[in-house]
Protein backbone atom coordinates (compact mmCIF):
# COMPACT_ATOMS: atom_id res chain seq x y z
CA UNK A 1 0.00 0.00 0.00
CA UNK A 2 1.16 3.32 -0.37
CA UNK A 3 -0.41 6.52 0.95
CA UNK A 4 -0.06 10.15 -0.43
CA UNK A 5 0.02 12.79 2.64
CA UNK A 6 1.14 15.92 3.27
CA UNK A 7 2.85 16.42 6.84
CA UNK A 8 1.45 20.38 6.81
CA UNK A 9 -2.36 19.10 6.62
CA UNK A 10 -4.99 18.01 9.18
CA UNK A 11 -6.54 15.44 7.33
CA UNK A 12 -3.43 13.18 6.56
CA UNK A 13 -2.55 13.67 10.00
CA UNK A 14 -5.83 12.06 11.27
CA UNK A 15 -4.24 8.67 8.79
CA UNK A 16 -0.70 8.99 10.33
CA UNK A 17 -2.08 8.75 13.82
CA UNK A 18 -4.65 6.02 13.11
CA UNK A 19 -1.23 4.00 11.87
CA UNK A 20 1.02 4.48 14.81
CA UNK A 21 -2.10 3.68 17.25
CA UNK A 22 -2.43 0.68 15.33
CA UNK A 23 1.27 0.03 15.06
CA UNK A 24 0.49 -0.68 10.92
CA UNK A 25 3.96 -0.91 9.37
CA UNK A 26 4.96 -1.26 5.52
CA UNK A 27 3.16 1.42 3.97
CA UNK A 28 5.11 3.01 1.46
CA UNK A 29 4.74 7.37 2.47
CA UNK A 30 5.02 9.58 -0.84
CA UNK A 31 4.53 12.85 0.32
CA UNK A 32 2.80 16.07 -1.76
CA UNK A 33 3.45 19.37 -1.47
CA UNK A 34 0.40 21.36 -1.34
CA UNK A 35 1.80 24.59 -1.09
CA UNK A 36 3.61 24.05 -4.91
CA UNK A 37 0.11 22.32 -5.92
CA UNK A 38 1.50 18.75 -6.57
CA UNK A 39 -2.09 17.29 -5.57
CA UNK A 40 -3.03 19.43 -8.31
CA UNK A 41 -0.87 17.61 -11.38
CA UNK A 42 -2.76 15.97 -13.95
CA UNK A 43 -0.59 12.77 -12.71
CA UNK A 44 -2.16 13.10 -9.09
CA UNK A 45 -5.48 13.90 -10.34
CA UNK A 46 -5.57 10.76 -12.89
CA UNK A 47 -4.96 8.56 -9.80
CA UNK A 48 -6.70 9.70 -6.94
CA UNK A 49 -9.54 11.40 -9.13
CA UNK A 50 -9.58 14.60 -7.04
CA UNK A 51 -6.92 17.27 -5.88
CA UNK A 52 -7.45 16.12 -2.43
CA UNK A 53 -4.43 14.60 0.24
CA UNK A 54 -4.50 11.95 1.89
CA UNK A 55 -4.77 9.34 -0.52
CA UNK A 56 -4.53 5.28 -0.07
CA UNK A 57 -3.58 3.44 -3.12
CA UNK A 58 -4.10 -0.44 -2.51
CA UNK A 59 -2.41 -3.34 -4.07
CA UNK A 60 -5.26 -3.71 -6.35
CA UNK A 61 -4.62 -0.88 -7.37
CA UNK A 62 -8.03 0.79 -5.96
CA UNK A 63 -7.56 4.30 -4.81
CA UNK A 64 -9.16 5.95 -1.35
CA UNK A 65 -9.56 9.37 -0.88
CA UNK A 66 -11.37 10.61 2.15
CA UNK A 67 -9.59 10.53 5.60
CA UNK A 68 -12.33 8.66 7.75
CA UNK A 69 -12.81 6.07 4.90
CA UNK A 70 -8.91 5.58 4.97
CA UNK A 71 -9.01 5.10 8.99
CA UNK A 72 -11.82 2.96 8.45
CA UNK A 73 -10.51 0.72 6.15
CA UNK A 74 -7.37 0.69 8.27
CA UNK A 75 -9.57 -0.34 11.36
CA UNK A 76 -10.87 -3.02 9.05
CA UNK A 77 -7.30 -4.87 8.55
CA UNK A 78 -6.01 -3.77 11.84
CA UNK A 79 -9.01 -3.89 14.52
CA UNK A 80 -6.64 -3.84 17.39
CA UNK A 81 -6.55 -1.16 19.37
CA UNK A 82 -10.35 -0.40 18.82
CA UNK A 83 -11.40 3.56 17.50
CA UNK A 84 -14.25 2.57 15.60
CA UNK A 85 -16.45 0.92 17.79
CA UNK A 86 -17.42 -2.33 19.02
CA UNK A 87 -20.86 -3.35 18.18
CA UNK A 88 -23.39 -1.50 16.17
CA UNK A 89 -24.34 0.96 19.34
CA UNK A 90 -20.55 1.86 20.27
CA UNK A 91 -20.17 2.61 16.22
CA UNK A 92 -23.38 4.50 15.75
CA UNK A 93 -22.57 6.71 19.21
CA UNK A 94 -18.54 7.24 17.68
CA UNK A 95 -19.67 8.13 13.99
CA UNK A 96 -22.61 10.81 15.81
CA UNK A 97 -19.65 11.86 17.63
CA UNK A 98 -17.11 11.61 14.89
CA UNK A 99 -19.06 13.41 12.28
CA UNK A 100 -19.97 16.56 15.01
CA UNK A 101 -16.56 16.85 15.73
CA UNK A 102 -15.69 17.11 12.01
CA UNK A 103 -18.65 19.38 10.84
CA UNK A 104 -18.88 21.70 14.11
CA UNK A 105 -15.14 21.78 14.94
CA UNK A 106 -12.23 20.72 12.62
CA UNK A 107 -14.14 21.81 9.26
CA UNK A 108 -14.60 25.63 10.71
CA UNK A 109 -11.38 25.55 12.36
CA UNK A 110 -10.12 24.51 8.84
CA UNK A 111 -12.17 27.59 7.10
CA UNK A 112 -11.07 29.80 10.06
CA UNK A 113 -6.73 29.39 9.12
CA UNK A 114 -7.40 29.26 5.53
CA UNK A 115 -9.10 32.41 5.81
CA UNK A 116 -6.27 34.00 8.41
CA UNK A 117 -2.87 32.32 7.98
CA UNK A 118 -0.78 34.69 5.22
CA UNK A 119 0.84 31.15 3.82
CA UNK A 120 -2.50 30.01 2.91
CA UNK A 121 -3.41 32.57 0.21
CA UNK A 122 -2.41 29.96 -2.38
CA UNK A 123 -5.31 27.66 -0.98
CA UNK A 124 -7.79 29.86 -0.48
CA UNK A 125 -7.87 32.73 -3.52
CA UNK A 126 -10.02 35.00 -1.11
CA UNK A 127 -8.77 35.14 2.19
CA UNK A 128 -12.24 37.02 4.28
CA UNK A 129 -11.57 37.99 7.35
CA UNK A 130 -14.80 37.65 7.87
CA UNK A 131 -15.37 34.07 6.93
CA UNK A 132 -12.33 33.65 9.80
CA UNK A 133 -14.44 35.40 12.09
CA UNK A 134 -17.87 33.27 11.64
CA UNK A 135 -15.80 30.05 11.47
CA UNK A 136 -13.81 30.91 15.03
CA UNK A 137 -17.36 31.93 16.58
CA UNK A 138 -19.04 28.32 15.35
CA UNK A 139 -15.94 26.60 16.35
CA UNK A 140 -16.23 28.07 19.69
CA UNK A 141 -19.40 26.88 19.71
CA UNK A 142 -18.85 23.67 19.82
CA UNK A 143 -16.04 23.78 21.90
CA UNK A 144 -18.77 24.68 24.72
CA UNK A 145 -20.98 21.38 23.91
CA UNK A 146 -17.63 19.23 24.15
CA UNK A 147 -16.67 21.12 27.48
CA UNK A 148 -19.86 19.78 28.76
CA UNK A 149 -19.29 16.31 27.25
CA UNK A 150 -16.03 16.14 29.04
CA UNK A 151 -17.58 17.34 32.54
CA UNK A 152 -19.06 13.57 32.37
CA UNK A 153 -17.06 11.42 30.27
CA UNK A 154 -12.95 10.62 30.05
CA UNK A 155 -13.29 11.17 25.84
CA UNK A 156 -15.91 12.41 23.66
CA UNK A 157 -17.92 9.53 23.02
CA UNK A 158 -16.89 6.67 24.97
CA UNK A 159 -14.89 6.12 28.17
CA UNK A 160 -11.88 5.46 26.17
CA UNK A 161 -9.90 6.93 23.23
CA UNK A 162 -11.92 7.17 19.85
CA UNK A 163 -11.76 8.65 16.43
CA UNK A 164 -14.17 11.08 17.75
CA UNK A 165 -11.58 12.09 20.28
CA UNK A 166 -8.67 12.25 17.48
CA UNK A 167 -10.50 14.28 14.63
CA UNK A 168 -11.68 16.74 17.21
CA UNK A 169 -7.94 17.68 18.50
CA UNK A 170 -6.02 16.82 15.19
CA UNK A 171 -9.03 20.11 14.20
CA UNK A 172 -7.76 21.98 17.42
CA UNK A 173 -4.43 21.31 16.98
CA UNK A 174 -4.37 22.62 13.13
CA UNK A 175 -5.42 26.21 14.64
CA UNK A 176 -1.80 26.36 16.77
CA UNK A 177 -1.19 27.75 12.71
CA UNK A 178 -2.66 31.13 13.56
CA UNK A 179 -1.42 31.00 17.60
CA UNK A 180 -5.47 30.14 18.55
CA UNK A 181 -5.95 28.87 21.69
CA UNK A 182 -9.11 27.89 23.12
CA UNK A 183 -11.36 30.04 25.89
CA UNK A 184 -9.38 29.17 28.60
CA UNK A 185 -12.54 28.68 31.08
CA UNK A 186 -13.16 25.59 28.80
CA UNK A 187 -11.04 23.24 31.60
CA UNK A 188 -12.36 19.90 31.05
CA UNK A 189 -11.51 20.64 27.30
CA UNK A 190 -8.23 21.79 28.20
CA UNK A 191 -7.47 18.67 30.36
CA UNK A 192 -9.36 16.31 27.36
CA UNK A 193 -6.66 17.64 24.65
CA UNK A 194 -3.70 17.00 26.94
CA UNK A 195 -4.50 13.47 27.46
CA UNK A 196 -4.98 12.94 24.01
CA UNK A 197 -2.08 15.10 22.79
CA UNK A 198 0.16 12.78 25.29
CA UNK A 199 -0.57 9.70 23.18
CA UNK A 200 2.26 8.57 21.27
CA UNK A 201 0.46 8.69 18.07
CA UNK A 202 0.02 12.33 18.28
CA UNK A 203 2.96 12.95 16.94
CA UNK A 204 2.72 10.84 13.49
CA UNK A 205 2.64 13.24 10.55
CA UNK A 206 3.06 16.33 12.10
CA UNK B 1 -37.44 2.17 18.37
CA UNK B 2 -38.43 5.70 17.89
CA UNK B 3 -37.48 8.35 14.98
CA UNK B 4 -37.74 11.53 15.33
CA UNK B 5 -37.77 13.14 11.35
CA UNK B 6 -39.24 15.65 9.38
CA UNK B 7 -40.82 14.83 5.64
CA UNK B 8 -39.79 18.11 4.80
CA UNK B 9 -36.08 17.88 5.37
CA UNK B 10 -33.42 16.09 3.13
CA UNK B 11 -31.34 14.49 6.05
CA UNK B 12 -34.38 12.44 7.59
CA UNK B 13 -35.24 11.19 4.02
CA UNK B 14 -32.25 9.43 3.86
CA UNK B 15 -33.37 7.34 6.94
CA UNK B 16 -36.92 6.83 5.59
CA UNK B 17 -35.72 5.38 2.72
CA UNK B 18 -32.99 3.19 4.12
CA UNK B 19 -36.09 1.33 6.13
CA UNK B 20 -37.60 1.17 3.14
CA UNK B 21 -34.98 0.04 1.39
CA UNK B 22 -34.65 -2.69 4.07
CA UNK B 23 -38.16 -3.15 5.16
CA UNK B 24 -37.91 -2.02 8.63
CA UNK B 25 -40.94 -1.91 10.14
CA UNK B 26 -42.25 -1.59 13.34
CA UNK B 27 -40.43 2.15 14.44
CA UNK B 28 -42.25 4.77 15.86
CA UNK B 29 -42.77 7.93 13.86
CA UNK B 30 -42.40 10.74 15.75
CA UNK B 31 -42.89 13.86 12.87
CA UNK B 32 -40.93 17.41 13.77
CA UNK B 33 -42.49 20.24 12.56
CA UNK B 34 -38.62 22.29 11.86
CA UNK B 35 -40.50 25.68 10.13
CA UNK B 36 -42.17 26.58 13.71
CA UNK B 37 -38.72 25.42 15.76
CA UNK B 38 -39.99 22.09 17.31
CA UNK B 39 -36.26 20.62 17.00
CA UNK B 40 -35.53 23.77 19.08
CA UNK B 41 -37.45 23.44 22.07
CA UNK B 42 -35.68 22.47 25.20
CA UNK B 43 -37.51 19.42 25.01
CA UNK B 44 -36.22 18.33 22.28
CA UNK B 45 -32.45 19.66 22.50
CA UNK B 46 -32.84 17.42 26.03
CA UNK B 47 -33.23 14.67 24.40
CA UNK B 48 -31.15 14.49 21.31
CA UNK B 49 -28.94 16.58 22.35
CA UNK B 50 -28.46 18.76 19.39
CA UNK B 51 -31.44 20.62 17.55
CA UNK B 52 -31.46 18.37 14.62
CA UNK B 53 -33.76 15.66 12.83
CA UNK B 54 -32.96 12.80 12.13
CA UNK B 55 -32.91 11.44 15.54
CA UNK B 56 -33.09 7.33 16.03
CA UNK B 57 -33.90 6.43 19.83
CA UNK B 58 -32.76 3.19 21.12
CA UNK B 59 -34.94 0.74 23.40
CA UNK B 60 -31.63 1.49 26.09
CA UNK B 61 -32.47 5.22 25.63
CA UNK B 62 -29.37 6.00 23.34
CA UNK B 63 -30.53 8.95 21.10
CA UNK B 64 -28.15 8.83 17.96
CA UNK B 65 -28.11 11.87 15.61
CA UNK B 66 -26.60 12.08 11.86
CA UNK B 67 -28.20 10.74 9.28
CA UNK B 68 -25.43 8.49 8.22
CA UNK B 69 -24.76 7.25 11.64
CA UNK B 70 -28.53 5.97 11.78
CA UNK B 71 -27.92 4.68 8.29
CA UNK B 72 -25.38 2.76 9.60
CA UNK B 73 -26.63 1.45 12.88
CA UNK B 74 -29.68 0.25 10.70
CA UNK B 75 -27.56 -1.89 8.11
CA UNK B 76 -25.96 -3.78 10.77
CA UNK B 77 -29.15 -4.58 12.57
CA UNK B 78 -31.02 -5.50 9.04
CA UNK B 79 -27.80 -6.12 6.59
CA UNK B 80 -29.62 -6.96 3.58
CA UNK B 81 -30.36 -5.42 0.65
CA UNK B 82 -26.57 -4.47 1.79
CA UNK B 83 -25.99 -0.53 0.95
CA UNK B 84 -22.61 0.02 3.07
CA UNK B 85 -20.47 -2.60 1.62
CA UNK B 86 -19.66 -6.09 1.78
CA UNK B 87 -15.96 -6.33 2.48
CA UNK B 88 -13.40 -3.33 3.62
CA UNK B 89 -12.49 -2.58 0.01
CA UNK B 90 -16.02 -1.94 -1.04
CA UNK B 91 -16.87 -0.61 2.35
CA UNK B 92 -14.22 2.20 2.08
CA UNK B 93 -15.14 2.86 -2.05
CA UNK B 94 -18.58 3.43 -0.68
CA UNK B 95 -17.70 5.63 2.17
CA UNK B 96 -15.43 7.34 0.00
CA UNK B 97 -18.19 8.32 -2.30
CA UNK B 98 -21.13 8.66 -0.11
CA UNK B 99 -19.01 11.68 1.58
CA UNK B 100 -17.97 13.34 -1.82
CA UNK B 101 -21.73 13.34 -2.37
CA UNK B 102 -22.82 14.62 0.57
CA UNK B 103 -19.29 17.49 0.86
CA UNK B 104 -19.66 18.57 -2.95
CA UNK B 105 -23.08 18.12 -3.65
CA UNK B 106 -25.94 17.23 -1.02
CA UNK B 107 -24.36 20.13 1.11
CA UNK B 108 -23.76 22.86 -1.69
CA UNK B 109 -27.85 22.17 -2.96
CA UNK B 110 -28.84 22.34 0.52
CA UNK B 111 -27.27 26.07 1.00
CA UNK B 112 -28.70 26.81 -2.29
CA UNK B 113 -31.98 25.99 -1.55
CA UNK B 114 -31.47 27.97 1.97
CA UNK B 115 -30.27 30.97 0.71
CA UNK B 116 -33.18 31.03 -2.39
CA UNK B 117 -36.94 29.79 -1.14
CA UNK B 118 -38.43 32.38 0.30
CA UNK B 119 -40.25 30.01 3.14
CA UNK B 120 -36.67 29.13 4.12
CA UNK B 121 -35.34 32.40 5.68
CA UNK B 122 -36.88 31.50 8.84
CA UNK B 123 -33.81 28.68 9.09
CA UNK B 124 -31.74 31.41 7.40
CA UNK B 125 -31.03 34.03 9.21
CA UNK B 126 -29.67 36.27 6.38
CA UNK B 127 -29.98 34.92 2.91
CA UNK B 128 -27.25 35.64 0.64
CA UNK B 129 -27.99 35.69 -3.50
CA UNK B 130 -24.11 35.25 -3.78
CA UNK B 131 -24.00 31.87 -1.51
CA UNK B 132 -27.07 30.57 -3.20
CA UNK B 133 -24.95 31.09 -6.50
CA UNK B 134 -21.31 30.19 -5.51
CA UNK B 135 -22.65 26.75 -3.88
CA UNK B 136 -25.01 26.12 -7.06
CA UNK B 137 -21.80 26.40 -9.11
CA UNK B 138 -20.11 23.72 -6.89
CA UNK B 139 -22.77 21.23 -6.93
CA UNK B 140 -22.97 21.54 -11.03
CA UNK B 141 -18.83 21.44 -10.68
CA UNK B 142 -19.67 17.67 -8.67
CA UNK B 143 -22.49 16.81 -11.17
CA UNK B 144 -20.15 16.67 -14.18
CA UNK B 145 -17.55 14.74 -11.95
CA UNK B 146 -20.47 12.12 -11.38
CA UNK B 147 -21.56 12.44 -15.18
CA UNK B 148 -17.85 11.05 -16.06
CA UNK B 149 -18.12 8.89 -13.54
CA UNK B 150 -21.64 7.42 -14.79
CA UNK B 151 -20.21 6.88 -18.28
CA UNK B 152 -18.36 3.61 -16.84
CA UNK B 153 -21.06 2.46 -13.89
CA UNK B 154 -24.47 2.02 -13.46
CA UNK B 155 -23.94 3.48 -9.87
CA UNK B 156 -21.77 5.91 -8.24
CA UNK B 157 -19.58 3.72 -6.04
CA UNK B 158 -20.24 0.09 -7.14
CA UNK B 159 -22.39 -1.57 -10.06
CA UNK B 160 -25.52 -1.78 -7.36
CA UNK B 161 -27.38 0.97 -5.76
CA UNK B 162 -25.82 2.19 -2.34
CA UNK B 163 -25.61 4.42 0.64
CA UNK B 164 -23.94 7.01 -2.31
CA UNK B 165 -26.18 6.97 -4.69
CA UNK B 166 -29.19 7.23 -2.15
CA UNK B 167 -27.36 10.42 -0.91
CA UNK B 168 -26.57 12.07 -4.02
CA UNK B 169 -30.44 11.56 -5.62
CA UNK B 170 -31.37 12.92 -1.81
CA UNK B 171 -29.74 16.34 -2.61
CA UNK B 172 -30.36 16.64 -5.93
CA UNK B 173 -34.53 15.94 -5.05
CA UNK B 174 -33.93 18.82 -2.52
CA UNK B 175 -33.19 21.51 -5.31
CA UNK B 176 -36.67 20.62 -6.65
CA UNK B 177 -37.70 23.01 -3.94
CA UNK B 178 -36.38 25.85 -6.10
CA UNK B 179 -37.59 24.16 -9.43
CA UNK B 180 -33.37 23.83 -10.44
CA UNK B 181 -32.52 21.13 -12.65
CA UNK B 182 -29.45 19.98 -13.30
CA UNK B 183 -27.69 20.90 -16.40
CA UNK B 184 -29.50 18.65 -20.08
CA UNK B 185 -26.21 17.99 -21.32
CA UNK B 186 -25.57 15.91 -18.37
CA UNK B 187 -27.08 12.65 -19.84
CA UNK B 188 -25.81 9.93 -17.93
CA UNK B 189 -26.61 11.61 -14.61
CA UNK B 190 -29.80 11.94 -15.86
CA UNK B 191 -29.89 8.24 -16.97
CA UNK B 192 -28.63 7.07 -13.36
CA UNK B 193 -31.08 9.73 -11.28
CA UNK B 194 -34.09 8.37 -12.92
CA UNK B 195 -32.99 4.78 -12.20
CA UNK B 196 -33.04 5.91 -8.29
CA UNK B 197 -36.04 7.69 -8.60
CA UNK B 198 -37.98 4.51 -9.81
CA UNK B 199 -36.84 2.11 -6.66
CA UNK B 200 -39.97 2.03 -4.14
CA UNK B 201 -37.67 3.28 -1.61
CA UNK B 202 -37.68 6.52 -3.18
CA UNK B 203 -41.09 7.41 -2.08
CA UNK B 204 -40.38 7.15 1.65
CA UNK B 205 -39.85 10.55 3.62
CA UNK B 206 -40.93 12.45 1.12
Amino acid sequence: MKLYTSHRAPNPRRVRWVMAEKGIEGVEIVEIDLLTGEHRTPEYRARVGVPHVPALELDDGTTISESVAICRYLEAMHPEPNLFGRDPREQAVIEMWTRRCEFYLANPIMLNVRHSHPALAALEATQLPQVAEYNRLSAEKFMRTLDRRLAEHAFIAEDRFTMADMVAVVGLDFARRIRYRPPEELTRLARWMEACRARPGAKAGV
